[in-house]
């Protein structure tokens, strides 16, 4: 199966360790995810953080997003100023001094949604677009059982009276149902939690007189199940490439992930095994308790057991077959957000070849 | 302690999260480290993987280092273009097509060594060299005790000897004792066993008649503790800012690491405690069986307990103080590497103040 990822030629030409994506897998992912959204009658607003480009922001657009989703001010100024301008910064902002401006800047230059989960985040925001020409919608964030940002449901309807009365728009409530990743039994049971805190949340605004028009959930392994009943958006972002934790809190095989670290064998290893040049500064340290260490081995039946920066190590028992020195490997990473933040660009290939290169714009954008 | 870290004119100029570097505090770093290799007549050739910086690289060579100890290619490269070319690529190189070729642009105008630890590797070094108008030196790798590359210490010179079969020359060999990253206590076996390590295999170099001119050893854990007998150079890296990991197998205080990450409390947080805009996207997601968390809040007795892309969340005690929502925090993190891979420029202070910004000129180098 490694050789349906890159052929002879290719493997030749690139340079590892880099980041390969299968263009093909890619647009089957954002059409699948595009067309059950159109079906439930849901709007599609991907987290962009995932890809942090363009270009494939714009084919979901194209395939019917209405908008993405993004994490800071930074993300959002990037693809404003290469041309798509329907975002949500879903995070609660806390802005100040330079951010401020910059928030100012962005609303009036596209039509901006944020975040907010507390009056001293409404506050700044009120204070840092009180005049400007446009301004952004508040979605009031909600915890529904991830135990990270939010409010209590049923206080969001008291946050967006305050956020009113500073003057601020109040288009909805949005939540991210973080639990959702804790096991592949646990999604469903994340989706009705996330389905019920957000009805909830809309009826407490509703109980201020504030008519929620966007009621917004996000995350890949949830995205499917609560898109129903109050919820009138999804955002999810992994699920344009999957990665090891989505494909296998899906139930789906590794090898059919979009995107994939190739990697080089150099060393024999000290241990029994091999160790190849794709280590944590491009495979990330994420883990999660149903994988087993930092990434699988495609066609090798391996996993990478350990990483140093630069340095995979791939423990085998004896005898086992292993690719030979200098050889090529494909390595499907566990989280593939970090993995596309530590480099510069995409190798895009179809059929095994590869037809552009294309950047990480966002990439880095923290702030 | 967190006002010495920024004054409030910095604090409300500059834009979380950000790394903040106390250079008063990174050149006491440096002096110490280069104090104590020249008194023990031992080269010092840090590792730049860790600050990737020119400026910082310069102040080492200012102190007295004899070189730099790079990790890839890519990084070397940025070192020599910027006018520090005298480098180790400290890294079993296996090199292929286009990385061949950088190699030998590499080796002809640098002062280059390179790693192998297998005859495949040097063969492609050999080839990559053949004619060069400079060559690269080699040193063998060997393991100490780290289990990760690296050739047993008595195969050594075996390996030599075929590197000048074909027509490279050997210079010396070297280690990583990455084992003395396991905890307090076994810093002084883990620097034993590379001493010892490195004695045996500078020894099979001499039965092979090839005098190891280097016998380098590498790690901030050891690095002071390995300098001596056949040990000739010494390349630590993370010591010239420190980190909590490095921090706590030193037994020395968290508050005197050189290097934080500047982040702001953005929610109360759903749980109990408060989130703080620094999160895996800047704290990376190292950690260590003598650390808590993902970082450590200096001046709120409070660990980063949970990191998601863009969100640290800090759990506390009911009634523990907490700082307000809005306001500025300073993280320590596990493991600084990653961290600096992860931004684009140094926010460079003295006495709470910021002199200057720095880029981050190898950042992403990976290959």
């Amino acid at each position: 199966m490694s050789e349906a990822w890159l052929d002879a030629q290719a493997r030749a030409r690139i340079e590892t360790p880099a980041v390969v994506v299968d263009l093909d897998r890619v647009d089957a992912n954002i059409a699948r995810m595009a067309a059950f959204m159109a079906e439930r009658g849901v709007a599609l607003r991907p987290h962009a953080k995932t890809h942090k480009s363009l270009e494939f922001g714009r084919r979901q657009l194209a395939a019917g997003a209405v908008g993405l989703t993004v994490a800071t001010i930074g993300e959002a100024e990037v693809f404003v100023d290469g041309g798509i301008d329907d975002l949500f910064v879903a995070y609660p902002l806390l802005v100040a001094g330079r951010k401020a401006e910059r928030l100012r800047e962005l609303a009036e230059r596209s039509t901006l949604a944020v975040g907010v989960d507390s009056a001293e985040g409404a506050a700044a925001i009120a204070a840092a677009v009180r005049g400007a020409s446009r301004r952004p919608r508040i979605l009031v964030e909600i915890d529904s059982g991830g135990r990270r940002t939010g409010l209590a449901p049923d206080a969001a309807g008291e946050l967006a009276r305050r956020c009113r009365d500073m003057g601020l728009d109040v288009a909805g409530v949005f939540s991210h149902a973080g639990h959702g990743y804790a096991g592949p039994d646990l999604r469903p049971a994340a989706a009705d939690d996330e389905v019920a805190a957000l009805t909830v949340a809309a009826e407490s605004l509703r109980a201020e007189g504030i008519e929620p028009v966007v009621v917004s959930a996000g995350s890949t392994p949830t995205a499917m199940l609560s898109a129903r009943g109050a919820v009138t958006e999804e955002r999810p972002g992994t699920y344009v490439f999957s990665d090891g934790i989505q494909a296998t809190l899906a139930g789906e095989p590794l090898d059919g992930v979009a995107l994939v670290v190739a990697a080089t064998v150099v060393s024999p290893g000290a241990g029994r095994g091999f160790v190849i040049d794709a280590g944590a500064k491009i495979l990330a340290k994420d883990v999660a308790p149903y994988l087993v260490g930092h990434g699988t081995v495609l066609g090798w039946d391996a996993h990478v057991g350990r990483v140093n920066d630069h340095h995979g190590v791939i423990e085998l028992p004896d005898g086992a077959p292993r690719p030979a020195i200098g050889e090529m490997v494909f390595v499907v990473p566990n989280h593939v957000c970090p993995v596309v933040n530590l480099v510069d660009e995409y190798l895009v290939t179809r059929q095994g070849r590869v037809v552009d290169r294309w950047p990480v714009d966002a990439r880095g954008r923290n702030s």
